[in-house]
């Protein structure tokens, strides 16, 4: 069902302190940093030989990643892995008994279709599907 | 610094129901599974076109994982990136003011020289690095 990994979501208080390490020490490349104001979020994307970073920054109180980092002080918040077809894939997932947080795909970040399983149903990891 | 991803860990209370997700229904391919009985630790190798994850029970109450699993649930771990030269980017590291867990690096459940950094550095990230 999963086609490769799209990114590998990271929650952080700040993504200017969070370049100083992924950018700066670490050596990722910075493609492009967007903000969201619509879902109080900022995105650093950021890549390792083909492998995508997105650095999570939540702009307001309301936003999951704020809340996120409120609770644990930030950390690895996701894995967002391609689909094909992303209708196909939660049909499928939903009669496999794993449940969806979107039981419809809605549009991401990057205008692609996207939809979040439950992470009671992935032992506690927060999984991303996106169509591309 | 980092070259390339090298893995993402999971912290699984069971790899046998874990792989129903992971291999059953989302399609990942399971390369091998090893036991670690001197780390308290059983891991599965699974691959998803080139994206390589470790699935991690811990099999004594003493494991680190174990104690993730208990506290958590599960979920993600750690990520672990590749580097050419372990020695000199533990040093750089250090020199930058990052903590580290492995001040020296040791030898990893693959046979190549790892060191975790301290999530205190990396904003609750775990990072290991591995050469290879």
């Amino acid at each position: 069902m999963l086609e490769k990994l799209s990114h590998i979501g990271i929650a952080v208080k700040s993504i200017e302190e969070a370049l100083t390490l992924y950018r700066d020490i670490l050596g990722c490349s910075l493609e492009k940093i967007r903000e969201m104001p619509e879902r109080s979020l900022k995105v650093a994307f950021l890549d390792l030989d083909g492998t995508h970073i997105e650095l999570l920054e939540g702009t307001g109180p309301e936003s999951a990643i704020s809340k996120f980092v409120e609770k644990r002080g930030g950390g690895i918040h996701h894995l967002c892995f391609n689909v094909s077809n992303i209708d196909e894939a939660l049909e499928s997932l939903s009669e496999e008994g794993i449940r969806l947080i979107d039981r419809q795909a809605r549009t991401g970040a990057e205008g692609n279709p996207v939809a979040f399983l439950h992470p009671k149903s992935t032992g506690r990891v927060l999984i991303e599907l996106e169509q591309d």
